[in-house]
């Protein structure tokens, strides 16, 4: 079986300034294919389009912008998930022996329709995100005694950890208190609870371990792979625990034969604030009744073991190029190269994605 | 590396009584699963769904409504050629032992939106697939003195084919000069001479080696897969043959390891009448000045060749669902289940499958 190895990365400033989801794609793939002048870019033959535009043919048009002309190209999309799922499959591809470098780039602009859950009907009139990040948080308040003040914790330290990402949305500190009293959108979410939609886009080139070890001296190997969708609606989904990411770190720990306690660090899909304190649980890393307690130990001690990057509440949420902005800041981190936000020593780091209420999770795990 | 079997298949009448897309891949995932009573449902660990309709999450929406939990799911879009690209992803999943059991799940609506070529600003207001056809036809004539006859041959032999077709959207023969009188579209074209949008929907399941000697006698093995983007823009590509499908064919083959004159039978994506002449020569199969013989003969021969299921002018086109379409009929035909539309020993089959002007193309190769 080939390893699969991640080679270069490129990203795109998140903002609302930009709305083409073909020009963001291009932007963040020329800074990706920049950012390894030893690839002759010729030797891309995949390119796979993360996004939930509803332009078509996306991979075709981005080939061809940049003047490549791969084998494998099409567009993946599984909402806030979309990134790692093409991350996934470009693994698959060059594992199978289908393809050997392919480029994955996610895009989505601010107002992509990927944001409002209009398949699901016994969600009735409650079709955005915040409707069950709402009944998550109020079930998490009831099982485990959280308080308001734990749930702001986890924005103020991935607010605090943004400002040193020239690429996140936000770029200011905010206190616990300017959190608590930030405007109240449901009995228990408040906008600075909530991850901002923004637009962005985030591109990285994978290959076989033969071509990373011509082109680089520090690959960073793809070395865990787990997914698992167990529902699409609401109603089925368990409030108190997100079994998709139980499950898929599971499988993710399995394939890179490893146990949670040896993550250095982790990039969390903190769509709202319980969403962190949910998963540090199911991803093994702590127990739901100390969640809570984790999370502030590393926020007072300046730890930027979750989230470094800022995650979702302090990056921005452009869904497709979400997974892989978080692949490529764990890439940076176990590279060295993550600049203010470097955390030493790194061996392990993981990615964990989800969708829809964590109906379905992706879990990745990477070392060097 | 994992050898791919094919072990099931189902499909809806393509028609245009239908134009739900979850009800479409509800119903021919229940026609597939239920076309493998040797199978448990549950070890279905991948679910993939091939459509250019703008509704998202839809693997996760599939998959709840099979009651099945998969590891991988996603959906994915390359236009007309989303089918076989959904098959493709499939395959390096299974060979990389992401899965074991994956269901392609393929369909659109006559009214979904890849059928307007929108991306591609210089087409100008000409956004019509019919527009590049056309273009494509005249070079036809002026390079290899195709006659209007010999197009229409195509398109007769083609609903010839069709009648035997259950799931086919035409199912009345047309007569030469029926084709020919039919309405004038273009310059070049004809009603007759074209594809017709439609729903409908078409799945598969693909699963290990292992797993398909456990559950059947007779599994179809994918032997070549073929995939090249040359561009996405119609001022880009090349008139007077489609590189994509030339270059795709050459991966197909010498991946099989076999040359194009021991294909039995193939589906060819006739979009258009010109398009199956064209393809004949890109596959090797004849030459471009001998193609409209070629097919000339297989229609005063009523041998079944080429697009035994009536390819897209007879079967219809439903965009995501025609490359699984496309494989089914392989499939059968090489299980000897084609019914009426059998074609007697069989060893290996082909199926071409192209987006945009074969901006892109698939080619698969089959052997029972």
């Amino acid at each position: 079986m080939n390893k699969v190895a991640i080679i270069g990365t490129g990203q795109t400033k998140f903002s609302k300034d930009e709305n083409d989801v073909e020009k963001l794609l291009f932007d963040s793939s020329i800074n990706c294919i920049n950012s390894i002048p030893e690839l002759n870019k010729n030797k891309i033959d995949g390119v796979l389009v993360s996004t939930n535009s509803n332009s078509k043919y996306m991979g075709a048009i981005l080939s061809e912008t940049l003047e490549i002309q791969p084998k494998i190209s099409h567009t993946i999309e599984n909402l806030c998930s979309s990134g790692t799922n093409a991350i996934t499959s470009a693994y698959s591809y060059i594992t199978s022996g289908l393809a050997d470098t392919i480029l994955v780039s996610g895009a989505d602009s601010s107002n992509n329709p990927g944001q409002v859950l209009k398949w699901d009907k016994t969600r009735g009139s409650y079709d955005l995100p915040i409707f069950w990040a709402t009944m998550l948080t109020k079930m998490h308040k009831r099982e485990f005694d959280t308080t308001e003040e734990e749930l702001a914790i986890v924005s103020a330290k991935n607010h605090k950890h943004a400002i040193e990402n020239p690429n996140a949305y936000s770029n200011t500190a905010k206190t616990i208190s300017e959190i608590m009293n930030s405007k109240q959108i449901t009995d228990d979410l408040r906008l600075l609870d909530c991850s901002r939609s923004c637009s962005g886009s985030a591109s990285i080139i994978l290959t076989s371990e033969n071509t990373a070890k011509k082109i680089t001296d520090e690959p960073i190997w793809i070395k865990g792979i787990g997914q698992k969708t167990t529902s699409a609606s609401f109603t089925k989904n368990i409030f108190n625990s997100n079994s998709s990411t139980k499950l898929a770190s599971k499988m993710a720990y399995d394939m890179a034969d490893i146990l949670p306690e040896k993550i250095d660090v982790a990039e969390i899909h903190d769509a709202f604030t319980v969403c962190e304190l949910m998963a540090v649980a199911d991803l093994g890393m702590t127990t739901n009744n100390d969640s809570a307690n984790f999370i502030r130990n590393l926020f007072n001690t300046e730890n930027r073991r979750i989230n470094p990057r800022g995650g979702l509440i302090g990056s921005g949420h452009p869904l497709g190029a979400t997974g892989i902005s978080q692949t490529i800041e764990i890439t940076q981190q176990l590279q060295g190269e993550a600049g203010k936000r470097q955390i030493p020593n790194l061996r392990n780091g993981l990615i964990h994605n989800m969708s829809a209420a964590g109906t379905s999770s992706t879990v990745l795990v990477l070392s060097n």
